[in-house]
């Protein structure tokens, strides 16, 4: 058993191919993590039950003792029932109204707070990362589809009960193509990593992106971020997608510049991290050029630092919070 | 000399074609008004000079001791610096750069509070009328532009300093109409007032259009609401302008319910006024059809009810709050 | 009575805002023209009368025999019913299914050949002007409207008995724009005069475009080529709104070289004639940038040089060919 | 060696994927045929050679002798030098500047006429299918691009000296996709084959085209005009994407007919093959329900009947043709 007699607290992301558990303590220094991965379109209940035994793993290989969690903060994707605990929709993972938050509870009988994933990145990186001490901070994050999240003045922003900030699923242009909802020519149809993909393998196929043939082929689920960074030094055509995917987050970047004002924009993801200086600078020049005179130079545009920990330390630091606010 | 010994509050509504002032004792009950036309185009100072004389007649009018005066809430178009009040530039008023904050307070000596026009009678329909109680409304008021509020919690939504919510000023699709921004294919450029009135000019030119060819011509000054409104009952090409529109203005609250899943949307303007139903109801179904599942019925869209008065008594209503709360 | 023994022709052109006759030789010489006011939506009879009045007074004024008129050719615009010489539907005139040919044959005894406009003034510029020569001329004049017209070895392009090549009402964008038909997005609805003259009148509403508003104010039917031409020296604004149509005026003809790869492009019209530089430059730039490589450099953007009698002479010099291969 | 002392023609169809060669004698009857795998990305001179072998095998099997060629007819894709018969570029397939012409006459000794596959197909169509006696038939056939072809009067409608009607490289929407040349918002980017499978294909990445992704995975190379046959029965999301696609064929439609007023429309190749009922009838309503009522009505919209033949036949018809000419 461990020697920590001090409560602890776990943050945990839940990914659409991967999900981590980590622990820390009141001092935010961390006790141990898991990793495993997601299993996409698992039956949801067989998913909570693997999120159960990765905390579970967690504390066994950390010695720490169970009863001593002071709370679970877990991100999950899609829109989320914060009132509740729920999923409510995963769009690409495929879980509908998952009571993850009553599971937890109901398995180690602690405090937990489930939040969307990119608002517990977003809250990590105001917390520990690039946005600390912003008044506003909205996180961008384009991969499967595209998410985001924004902390407003201390505070997730959010619905009535329930998440919001669904910026991939908001309109930007005429286009017919749609992404898993109603609404078409989305951020999320237009730029996620996926659409960028199916183009990618469109060149390739049709011969306009020889390396990207030869490394990957045509399987959009070969063609992952770093697939695309390589391509883009050696296949032109596939450089041009990428920048122009770029520039259509920078377009999103504008209309939330003009929604919310916020003064830092951070970019995540494993498609940013993979090509950090094209995103960074081409969302900058985009938005930059295309904001209201008023609001150029109010805000900045910046990669996440974190990592992969951004989402399970920002879902364990929400969960602190939120759980020292009902005190 | 007034017989009110009491303080009392001015509400001022600085609109492109007119303005408003108001005085409200502390419950809110109206002490007098003075309308008056804005004079687009008019340089600043002389608009200034216009706003304070303005003032003054309403205090001569309605025998108000100017030493009274607990504070003035003004709503002004465009960005607004907030802190500095001052008006930061106005697209289609040509008003940049204009210190009304210190103008007033200079003149009557008292605090005065300069916000955004229509986050103005946003908060207005929040204190006083359609959106009582919400905890999240969005207004958005089509005219010659496309204006937007929030009031989220209790607050204006706004940034560092700075008023925001130009939900006009965000690309809602690939059209390459512009409205006096860099960024074309707005909301503004797509479904403001003037872009109805420019399509429907084009309409009553081509012949189209014979009753509002007969009834305005085809200058886009003499195409106003009434006269939208009139033409829609016997020119079905103007009634499809203006559905399309509305539509148009449908997906610019699925954007904003995606970002901000407010509980009301509040459409407001003459436009709404004129044609209040069609406007309602299309703009509803519209959203409501284009939403994500899980946001369906998490918002409604209502008429503002406040009319012309919603601006004045929202800013009046915002300085006593801001003046409250620096105290 | 006339000193004239031969026989002559007659070419007739049918504009929205003025009608044209010339009679011509055997030679081309030109004996005599007549010019009006067309009257737009006037009832098509009166039209009708006024075309064969207006020929009438051209004969007498030249004192040329009635009797002794070979033919008569006369480009209306719109779909023409090219065998029963019939005005199909004008979007712009309000004349729909009107009978030219027959009207014209009933009054003069001789035969007539009715044809589009543009067609007319294409064959014009084919015989007699900049295209002489071309194996494959295609004519883009915007106006009102975008209209079109091809001669494609040495015939004009059509359909079974009917005129074709409306080249304005092909769709080029995703807008939501219309222009008197169904179909949305189309070229004329994107770069008529009467789409650019929609868009400098709200520039000027706005006040983006003070010289044009001084000059002529808000008004579509005062917003003409010559207003524009003059406004585009003054006001960035405007000259933008131009070359955007040009533009997209490029996009029509890259379009048109990837299906019929003409080898001459005419543009014509008197909105090219005011800004003929600015549009033959920026319409050639873009279709070269923009065709298929094979493509390029196997066309040319030049500008109509027959100016107002491009029209008659065109319609004279093909109801002579056309009534030649009758024989 | 053969009985057949009389002349016979070569019709060579060269397709992305295979490539067929049929003998026809004089009355068009039949006397063998050869086909093969084309292997995309050979260099073009063993492509060239893999032509010639494959129809020297034609001849051996077929007991036909090689001097008794009347002439070979080849249909190649991609925009086709005709004069001197040689494809100019295949953006599929990635020939460039190949010769076809010159090796087949050195080789066989006989008059060689290259004209595009579908130019050829369409008049295969034309000649003995589904478009006999049409004054103007456009043929459109998507698949890896969309290609097109137009026989107006009896001729293959053509620029100088190139083949043209490249209708997939015509731009019909604002979208930003591309299609490996410089115009976005292609027919060929929307609606293609290989568009279809790219969006299919991420709709089976998101998990809303299960059957989709159980049978073909997400590989574009796996997802072929049989598989999208067999989801659009079971998998909602991918009906609607082929119907979408079908759609926007109909917009392509539009405006060919506003241009060429074609009586007859030809859509042909695998895709339509496969899902013939769902493509006639989709394209065939929104063309009749989008073009100018003049138009409506003048065109039918129909299947190609030779399925794999019409490409070999057509190209053979139109050599013979082309060869009488000459005399």
């Amino acid at each position: 058993m461990t020697d920590h007699p001090e409560k602890y607290w776990i943050g945990f992301d839940l990914g659409g191919t991967k999900m981590l558990a980590i622990a820390y303590d009141n001092d935010w220094r961390e006790l141990g993590r898991r990793r495993r991965k997601t299993r996409g379109r698992d039956a949801s209940d067989s998913g909570t039950a693997r999120i159960i035994s990765t905390i579970h793993r967690l504390l066994e290989e950390s010695e720490l003792d169970p009863k001593q969690i002071a709370g679970i903060g877990i991100g999950c994707p899609g829109p989320i029932d914060i009132e509740k605990g729920r999923i409510l929709t995963t769009p690409n993972l495929g879980w509908d109204d998952v009571k993850v938050g009553d599971s937890l509870t109901k398995e180690f009988g602690c405090p937990v707070v489930v939040l969307n994933d990119v608002d517990a990145g977003v809250y990590g990186e105001y917390q520990f990362g690039v946005a600390k001490g912003a008044r506003c901070v909205v996180g961008i994050f384009p991969g499967t589809g595209v998410g985001g999240g924004c902390v407003y003045e201390g505070n997730i922003l959010h619905g009535a009960g329930v998440s919001c900030m669904e910026v991939g699923h908001t309109r930007i242009s005429s286009s017919g193509r749609g992404s898993g909802i109603e609404l078409l020519g989305t951020l999320e149809a237009e730029a996620s990593r996926l659409s960028i993909a199916a183009e990618a393998a469109k060149a390739a196929y049709r011969g306009d992106a020889p390396r990207l043939k030869k490394e990957c082929g045509t399987d959009l689920a070969d063609i992952r971020s770093g697939a695309l960074a390589d391509s883009i030094e050696h296949d032109p055509a596939i450089r041009r997608l990428v920048e122009q995917a770029a520039e259509t987050i920078g377009i999103g970047v504008i209309n939330i510049v003009h929604i919310l004002c916020p003064d830092t924009i951070v970019l995540g993801g494993g498609l940013v991290e993979a090509m950090e200086k094209l995103f960074v600078d081409t969302v900058t020049s985009t938005a930059q050029n295309g904001v209201m005179s008023v609001y150029k130079d109010r805000f900045k545009v910046v990669a996440a630092k974190l990592g992969d920990d951004a989402g399970a330390k920002g879902a364990a630091a929400w969960a602190r919070r939120q759980l020292a606010d009902q005190k």
